[in-house]
């Protein structure tokens, strides 16, 4: 007779507590900070070293970087994963992926709680650097386990000179032993996140079932001109960078709304770095430097919008006589389905309670598609406030959370019963 | 019997060796640097000074702490004033200004060498801080001469919190006395400068005869959207603050030509500056702040430019979902004719010595657009290297710039006659 969890299995006081304690620990003078391998992200990871070791979990750090803690199962099977992360980008929030790192470590107090233990050992993950790092790396923690690490990645350097090698050594992982590590056997992955967009608060639906999540390819286009004196130049004998670039930007913003609108899944396209040198008011701008984000669920409609930009960014160089001199892919990540039987778990852990779901595409990276690479892994999103994230307004309802960890806890529930049963 | 100058009147080498030396004093890691105020300006005026002292100038600085070399002449006139000024940008080139004002020099020792003194007195003006200064202001100097440096002119700060009254002390001017201060009674005001721009090299021709002093219009504009992030939200959801502000950088550049193509004289519209936040990859750009410049002959020309521009950005912020927060005239000049009676004399002494003239606009703003208030004013134009100013690169031939300097001691001959005459 399996244990059935209810949604008061959570104590959701707690959990917002840990959230709130672990925000603390920050740069004082920039939350919410924690920054990886920074000193302050080492005095997090001892506090939820910690709250592993309080809570019953055994405590390791794996070849990657990546903290763990580990309740032992009744049987010995692969582990049922949760995780996520807890660095944060620079003036960051206190949810972006310390809610699902906390939610994690709740579901292990309310197994304990519960007297009954899982046949699964139960891991808790807290993957090094998800976040874009000083070494221009993003999931360095679930690349390594998954060995998407690559030497040419170990050998990136920070702007202190410090090499990600060095870097990872530092905060407890064994980058020499990369290469020989096998990516651990696993049952499955779970991962609670905030949203950080706003169709669950605009639609009024308390969570979300991540239906994929999106790949992303990042574009860097220079246009080079000519920095003329700004009256002296008459308009015909121009050659103005930040024109060229300007068109880019507009006819980004207008493919892309085209594009998103065809699309099936979700289709975003944005210029997020825009800029000109001199940068001078009576100076035409010489050079344009812009840096555009591409992201859908079907990687064809990212390489199909990369293909039109290319020839669009060349018309627009020829039409302000400038020179496209790069055009360059810098970054490229393939979308991620999400294992659609955890995906159904999910569903149903939530309809027990009697939350409404919906499923929606993840806009936004995480380690989970990387670990889908070794095993089933989805995710679960919490809505959060006006769809901040990456920012000190972020904000999530200590009430959904408490749903989506009540959620989270049932479906492990499930996934022990289930895949024990096999 | 009036002396009459030839074209071996100048000392072409001595001019070229002045202008050389006088680059050499500059900021020794950023060539050609010599911000206004500076100590080493002071440095450039101390030179200067000795130069005015050995060529029998006598020395003296007004209240707007303009540096001013006099040569007296046989009868009590109003003096016939060259000049230009001794101040650069930063990173700026060895001409503009410093051609101006070594030429006046090297007139001003033609004379004396001639043995024909001049009827009228002949002043040398180092106009102080032609370019934009630490203040937020240009032409200091010469709109100190002709009574348009108001109060609240003198109250602006710079970044270390020194008002300009101060540092126009600091450089011999007396700040207090301003406001009693008559513009000096003047015959004529000449000034050679280099192009700026390409008309007269892409045509071929020696010599500018400038026929006005573009009006100059700065326009600064801010749009405010949302910085949400990249991924997460849907292209309908979207307040780009970012593509607002490029589709005005378009519009500008198109409207710009447009504009010129119809115009009789000067017109250029320029988005220099483009600045957006948080300019992250991965964030939509919530801030964009844009500056332009527009710069006709026709004062209507800018006002209607802008007129169009205010709309259309109110339109480009509808569209896209963004609040217009600033749409400010940040400064405006009006534009300025030079005299007719000057050019002809100018256009006159080029082609004595067989100089090829063209009479074209200054799409630059110079001193001799304030000393036009008080008296006749005009400007004579060498062309300088594909139209390359305000950069390192800047560059004028000698044999330009020694025809320049022989029109404009022959010009001053023919002004002395003639107004003598009278």
């Amino acid at each position: 007779m399996p244990f059935e969890p209810s949604a008061s299995s959570i104590d959701a006081d707690r959990l917002w507590a840990d959230l709130m304690a672990l925000a603390e620990i920050t740069e004082p003078d920039r939350p919410w900070t924690r920054r990886s391998f920074t000193s302050r992200f080492a005095e997090g990871r001892t506090w939820l070293s910690n709250l592993f070791t309080q809570s019953g979990l055994a405590v390791r750090t794996d070849t990657g970087g990546n903290l763990i803690g580990r309740l032992e199962g009744r049987r010995l099977l692969p582990p049922i994963v949760l995780g996520s992360h807890s660095d944060t980008v620079p003036s960051g929030g206190r949810f972006d992926g310390a809610a699902g790192l906390l939610a994690a470590v709740e579901v292990a107090r309310a197994v304990v709680r519960s007297g009954h233990g899982l046949d699964h050992p139960l891991e808790i993950v807290d993957f090094l650097a998800e976040e874009p790092s000083e070494y221009g790396i993003s999931c360095i923690g679930s690349r390594a386990m998954v060995g998407a690490l690559s030497p040419d990645m170990l050998s990136r350097t920070n702007a202190a000179g410090e090499r990600l090698s060095e870097a990872l050594a530092r905060v407890g992982g064994s980058p020499s032993a990369l290469e020989w590590t096998t990516p651990p056997p696993i049952t499955a992955y779970l991962e609670l996140h905030i949203e950080q967009g706003r169709v669950l608060e605009s639609s009024r639906i308390e969570l979300g079932i991540v239906s994929g999540i999106v790949g992303i390819a990042r574009i860097e286009l220079i246009f080079l001109g000519s920095a003329d004196h700004a009256g002296g130049t008459p308009m015909r004998l121009r050659r103005d960078a930040g024109v060229a670039a300007a068109e880019v930007v507009s006819w980004t913003a207008k493919q892309g709304a085209l594009t998103a609108g065809r699309s099936r899944g979700h289709f975003v396209a944005t210029t997020g770095i825009i800029e000109i040198a001199p940068n001078a008011a009576n100076v035409i701008p010489g050079r344009a430097r812009l840096v555009l984000d591409i992201r859908a669920e079907d990687a064809e409609e990212i390489d199909g919008f990369i293909r039109l930009l290319d020839r669009q960014s060349l018309e627009a160089a020829q039409e302000f006589g400038v020179e496209r001199e790069r055009f360059a892919i810098i970054s490229k990540t393939e979308p991620t389905r999400c294992d659609p039987y955890l995906r159904e778990i999910l569903a149903h852990s939530a309809s027990k309670f009697g939350y409404s779901t919906t499923e929606l595409a993840s806009g936004a990276g995480h380690d989970a598609a990387f670990v889908a690479r070794i095993g089933r892994s989805a995710m679960l999103f919490i809505p959060c406030l006006e769809g901040k994230s990456h920012s000190p307004d972020e904000w999530s309802d200590p009430h959904a959370l408490a749903m989506g960890t009540a959620t989270l806890y049932d479906a492990v529930r499930s996934l022990d019963n289930a895949d024990s049963a096999n």
